[in-house]
């Protein structure tokens, strides 16, 4: 695994400054793509002319002028086939970009190519492998996008997340991940899966990166200055703590430590008996609105889609409408509770997953504590802790609150800062 | 204006059956287009050859067999150009059809051709003519739906809603129409606006026609039966009632003693003062959504975006994401009173528009009756009232409770038989 000498704010303005170009960049994660793309397997679709052509034309401006970026896909591009992992979309060629691809475009980003993705975002899996050790999964669905990114292929990627798509595999690949508040972000031009909670997301070397990508593809986004003093931070376990491998907990329990001797509060938080269904009721709506979204490749194309596909139609198709919307009733009932259980915190901390990433890339392991929050549309953090070499990545999860992503963001800066020594290198 | 002989339903069952074939159902429709189109403008693409074409293919199976179709010029088609009433997105032509699009055509349905509709769904008005008067607006923004409806260019038609887009182009040409629950249609290929409360609805000749449009959009819905009893009705006037004219509360009025004296219970239902700001906040929330929906659109061709368009970014510019959060905390707030208000009732009546339709081609009117009601992202339907020749149509606006949307389509075939004598013909 390469560690990338240069971030996304420190690439663009040394683009917009005259120190280097687009090209010259450009050369610069070409050689990494070529050295170790055989191993990794991040891109679904790459073309190094393609790259430098749009390298050699490149103006030079932009908050991401130059910056290399990986592309999800699940984003429909013009220059490049848009396959969503599927033998129905074999070079299947859309006629233009999705909305956030044009605004990554138009900021001046360098678009490397698109990464592995799960079948339609879900859970049949690719090939691709993770940089921290091959023999094991990178995460899903965003594959492609987050190993390319611990491999150094490009500084930023976007993603999506339904369930953990985008925090997984920041967890297993040891990334900076940001999920905004649900509906924040277009999905134009994005494959849907499950609208209730369908949120595009991107990874980044570093909270700043998360914050700028944030500027270009939020118009309007503007993050609150709080003022310099004790955070005041939840830790909270969920009723499935027990899925957490006891060294993760450690290096979990030592980063609250390290906070806590930073002048940082940390309170634990507990969450009353009726959260324990949120994780079933996720899992129900996934699948139900999944199935209506996938409606169309399912009436048509029914023998090639996948095994964990075709179950997904078959939950949907044994859960009654009443039982889908009696779900979404309970969530609607839990939201202003757990706003409510929030509101005393900057931000919220937990694991974004249980485990290091497991050996096989077929199963990539649960998403429980990821689409706890996600359920609720709340703005979510990967923080990637690494507390030894011996160890593989750890993800503490940041949650914020609703609409604050602002907060969130400023909020992880000096979470950052004070884990610096245990963040992944 | 012609009345159509047949219904979807009738068509598809006649083709089924082998009564008659979807190139003899293209032919009759064809004839109509070519007479009247040059006085209505409904359509923006339209290719006879094409339609002709798809006609002669045709396996005359399927819901919505030879059933002809007008789809709205903001979803996808790979046959014809989608262009939004945009000069940016002159021919522009998309790689594939809308998800919608797609089940409609799985459904054996025929595409007619593209319908105009304002610029981006928005304000910005094309040529199309109301059918009932050609000195007046058809309504917007699926202005070439509801026209070409009317015109009697096809059996069915797409739509989309965010504010008034679908029930007041109903109310003002005449039309049965359906806008379904928030999240219950897939949105993929369709062109966002405000996302908070967009959603794909169609317009139909009778309640039967609309269920059986929601059947095929909708994968899996089914409709309750509803014991044969005298219906529970709402008649709701909200804080605006003083926007309508006094013919069409008339007419509104005697639809409501029509149904009293059919044995039905209507009681007239008051909404406590907070939820007279919702107007308001819907406005905001479109505004702040409608500027990030087009920020691409904005950043790179803003000299190509008509005057109300503009004005929407320069409100949008002057809304802090503060205020944006406020007003969507507020809907949050009252959803679930809203929801209490509704629950005793079948359904809840009201006016669609609180006017006919208005002379000029430029304005459209307020669409305050359907926004309010769509802040909440509940099932809305049109039953379009005709209280006599002299009067131009009026809509009698129905409105259900959240996702219960089998239930408001059965209470409204209900409604519609009592008011069989005054419905549009």
């Amino acid at each position: 695994m390469i560690r990338l000498p240069l971030d996304a704010t420190t690439l663009s303005e040394a683009v917009v400054n005259g120190e280097t170009t687009a090209a010259i960049i450009a050369e610069t994660f070409l050689e990494r793509i070529q050295a170790q793309e055989p191993d990794i397997q991040a891109f679904v679709s790459f073309d190094a002319r393609q790259v430098r052509a749009d390298a050699a034309q490149h103006n030079s401006r932009g908050l991401l002028a130059g910056v290399p970026v990986g592309i999800k896909d699940i984003f429909d591009t013009a220059a490049y086939p848009t396959q969503f992992f599927s033998p129905i979309y074999t070079d299947h060629q859309p006629s233009r970009d999705a909305h956030v691809v044009t605004l990554l475009r138009q900021a001046g980003a360098l678009i490397m190519g698109k990464t592995h993705t799960t079948e339609f975002a879900y859970m049949h899996t690719g090939p691709t492998r993770n940089p921290h050790d091959l023999t094991r999964t990178p995460g899903s669905s965003s594959a492609g996008s987050a190993a390319g990114m611990a491999a150094g292929f490009f500084a930023l990627a976007l993603g999506t997340q339904t369930a953990g798509s985008l925090l997984k595999p920041a967890s297993y690949c040891g990334l900076f991940a940001f999920k905004p508040s649900l509906g924040l972000v277009s999905l134009e031009g994005v494959k849907p899966l499950a609208p209730s909670f369908d949120t595009v997301g991107w990874y980044g070397q570093s909270v700043r990166d998360l914050h700028l990508v944030a500027r270009v593809l939020i118009p309007g986004f503007a993050v609150p200055d709080i003022e310099r003093r004790p955070l005041q931070l939840g830790f909270c376990r969920t009723s499935r703590w027990d899925q957490v491998d006891p060294d993760v907990a450690l290096a979990l329990e030592q980063a609250v430590d390290q906070l806590r001797s930073a002048g940082h509060h940390v309170s634990e938080v507990r969450l009353p008996d009726e959260f324990a269904g949120v994780f079933d009721d996720h899992q129900l709506i996934n699948d139900c609105e999944g199935a209506r979204s996938l409606a169309k490749e399912f009436q048509q194309h029914r023998t090639q889609l996948s095994p964990s596909t075709l179950a997904m139609f078959e939950r949907a198709a044994t859960t009654t409408w009443q039982q889908e919307s009696a779900a979404k009733a309970r969530l609607a009932d839990l939201a202003p509770r757990l706003s409510e259980l929030c509101q005393p915190f900057d931000a919220m901390l937990g694991a974004s997953c249980g485990m290091v990433a497991p050996v096989g890339l077929e199963s990539t392991g649960p998403s429980d504590f990821i689409k706890f929050w996600g359920a609720f549309g709340l703005p979510q953090l990967n923080i990637p802790l690494r507390p030894g070499q011996a160890m593989l990545p750890v993800g503490l999860q940041m949650i914020g609150r609703f609409r604050e992503d602002g907060r969130l963001l400023r909020t992880a800066e000096y979470v950052a800062a004070v884990l610096q020594g245990a963040i992944q290198e």
